[in-house]
């Protein structure tokens, strides 16, 4: 992880901080890991503000669960009033859980016109791959160079951006993120996303495996941020489905209206997927996710398999994802993530004007990527990416980075941020930017 | 499912059901199955009930997340108060996450001395069998022979109660579940238990996978339910371990107390796990799970790989299985479900000498399985045990059948469950055999 906290730099922390971390190594592990250079005790959160023990404000420009701030009364009243009355799992008939498949189905195209509830994002792409799998026979799976799609074995055999300690599966191909920057134009990108596609899918065939779906994140988030032109991925969904693929968007990032386009992240690319996924943000941090699809794609699997998840759908769940759903519609929060990200992306790009630090600045919405390029290896700049982030987190504004080289600034703030939060945001970014200009990048 | 609605009687339900039935069919899709031949549309739950839109009052003896009590004022309190306080992930530095971990730690014995939080059971055993094969470089995997370990696509690859429509992995290899009924004594029953594991691990050490570990649910509930001998699965994992094999312990269905003589099923047995699962009664409802495991096992996976989950151990996740933990502490509920427990399977063994449907009551604390065997066919048996599924449904108390022949009655209340539910549940279970006694027999 980039702007992982190093357990070697314990020493250098405060002394509860130390022996809270010590605790935490002691009970989970190592392979716990925490953000930044200095890790934050949070002890409470409200609407873009994340607060630590010591009172510290922190504007969370990074946390993509609380989607519409954290802690949202209405949700919360949500929750609190099912989990009183109840919380039972789909055996049963509810009406909240038809309330919200209705609710939610309401939000796509057709033909996608079914949806079944799971626990996390995880769950729902390992879901929608077996699906995939059942209604093609074929067994291959196509993603990006540096994707990330979830955490179960057969997900994690498809993320690569776990790095090579979870090796891809022998059944994976991986095409590169569709990043216009290496193109002249727009027929030359879409021509070589079509023969990338085409590669991969004639090797699975070549290989024995067939393609059953090729998954995509529609804004590329582990990729580095890659959202323009707004179309490109329709070329790319053609080309798998001329394979007789299923074409799953990913929006456990983009969708629920981060894109600010619309509730999710395919629709700006002019397609419609065949199977789509959600999580993250569905509950604003209750624990809920998805899959949508077409009845059609559905049929082999629940034929012959079925699912049941227990806590997937359940009455909370389902309560809890309906007043997300509704807060979105009633405080118009996907036009508020155009406009405010709008804004946020024009001091992005007056920022990279003002610095030759910043190589490229890439999103749309509430989702932007700072790409970070003056140093002299990709070591170096992902180090000045660490830097920046450390720095800002110090001046109370949280961002992180991603991208296969670290070197990409990763912002992501709840839809409710406004204009001062966006002046804050620049502000903190561009003093770190300058801070760093003198300091890291000379080592 | 043995006890699921069949959509082909639609017409027999009440208007309001059938719509709903057929509104939910036409949102979530037919995978989407139903308990009882009667679905019950419910609206609230409190303790041991849950209450139907009608206000009918149905005795709650099946649902096992809800361990101590729908809806329990401890638990919705904590969690209501963190969801409005802060609700965010493991990046950060929180307290509520140490506190958990070490309060549950505290109820394992040593060497098991780490926790990683998952969403769900199946991700929590996803994570387990990724972890031993990590620990011990093979792949091979061994399970009882209708076993269930959760819905991911690497976990359906190991639980054949899933049936043929989600065949078993190439990696996977199965044991008889431990029936005393099938052998003369307990000797002859460990030497079988013994010689099945060797003839697992052999076949799969000789198709080159090697063996990476055994996983138990440690009462067998989908084989049908197998409690004893205790001391049985010692001997097993004694096998397991000579071939350098991780043993699992699931705890999904046995743990928090359900066996009414530990926190564990495996402590019963006497054996110390190398790993352990759990999940359903972990939150009361609310989505969380763990895996525990001894810190050396987990090591090599945790270099290599690391392991983030996006809501495992996230703030609220963690108020809400602190509490639930406290809550069996406090209303001393291991003990509690070892005696109405003990008084619960007393009134299922007196059903069972008063009747000849009855070929045997096995189970301990707050979870047995009744085998139906008077039918001339496991059909008869499976049809039997669904007519009296639905029966006491009918007179408002729940339950449900499992096993591979769908013969065996699963009842698996409340650990909170006191003597007069005991014995409406038994006079239910006595009346609904009677009646059944005069009709589906004959059949």
């Amino acid at each position: 992880m980039v702007n992982g906290f190093d357990v070697a730099d314990l020493a250098s922390q405060p002394a509860d901080i130390a022996s809270m971390i010590e605790r935490r190594n002691g009970l989970l592990g190592p392979g716990y890991q925490l953000f930044y250079a200095d890790p934050i005790e949070v002890t409470a959160a409200r609407g873009v503000y994340l607060y630590g023990r010591d009172g510290t404000e922190y504007l969370d420009a990074y946390n993509n669960v609380a989607q519409i701030g954290h802690c949202h009364p209405r949700v919360v009243e949500a929750v609190s009033r099912q989990l009183a009355t109840l919380n039972t799992n789909t055996r049963y008939l509810q009406k909240p859980l038809l309330d919200l498949a209705e609710h939610l189905l309401a939000h796509f195209p057709a033909p996608l016109d079914r949806v079944t509830l799971t626990c996390t994002g995880s769950e729902a792409n390992d879901l929608a791959t077996r699906i995939a799998r059942h209604h093609t026979g074929a067994g291959g799976i196509i993603v990006t160079a540096n994707a990330y799609h979830g955490v179960t074995s057969s997900v994690a055999a498809y993320s690569p951006s776990l790095g090579p300690g979870a090796p891809l599966g022998p059944h994976v191909r991986t095409i590169a993120a569709p990043d216009p920057a290496a193109y002249p134009d727009e027929v030359a990108l879409i021509a070589a996303v079509r023969d990338d596609v085409r590669r991969a899918a004639d090797d699975l065939t070549r290989a024995g495996y067939g393609v059953s779906a090729c998954l995509l994140d529609t804004v590329f988030s582990s990729d580095g941020v890659f959202t323009h032109p707004p179309g490109v991925l329709r070329a790319l969904a053609d080309e798998v489905r001329s394979y007789g693929a299923v074409l799953i968007a990913d929006e456990v990032q983009a969708g629920f209206g981060r894109t600010g386009d619309d509730w999710w992240g395919f629709a700006r690319h002019g397609f419609v997927p065949d199977i789509v996924t959600m999580g993250k943000p569905m509950g604003n941090g209750y624990p809920v996710a998805a899959v949508v699809l077409r009845a059609e794609i559905g049929r082999a699997f629940e034929t012959a398999v079925r699912y049941f998840n227990t806590f997937g759908g359940s009455t909370t769940a389902a309560v809890a994802a309906q007043a997300v759903v509704t807060v979105i519609e009633e405080e118009d929060l996907v036009a508020r993530a155009r406009q405010v990200g709008a804004s946020l992306g024009d001091a992005l790009r007056d920022l990279a004007d003002g610095t030759d630090l910043i190589g490229a600045v890439r999103g749309v919405g509430m989702f932007y990527g700072v790409e970070l390029s003056a140093g002299g290896s990709s070591g170096d700049n992902a180090r000045i990416a660490r830097e920046v982030v450390n720095r800002m987190r110090r001046a109370g504004v949280l961002i992180s980075a991603s991208g296969p080289q670290g070197n990409v600034l990763k912002i992501r703030p709840p839809l409710t941020f406004d204009q001062t939060h966006v002046d804050r945001l620049a502000e903190t970014l561009a003093a770190a930017l300058r801070s760093v200009d003198r300091t890291a990048r000379k080592v």
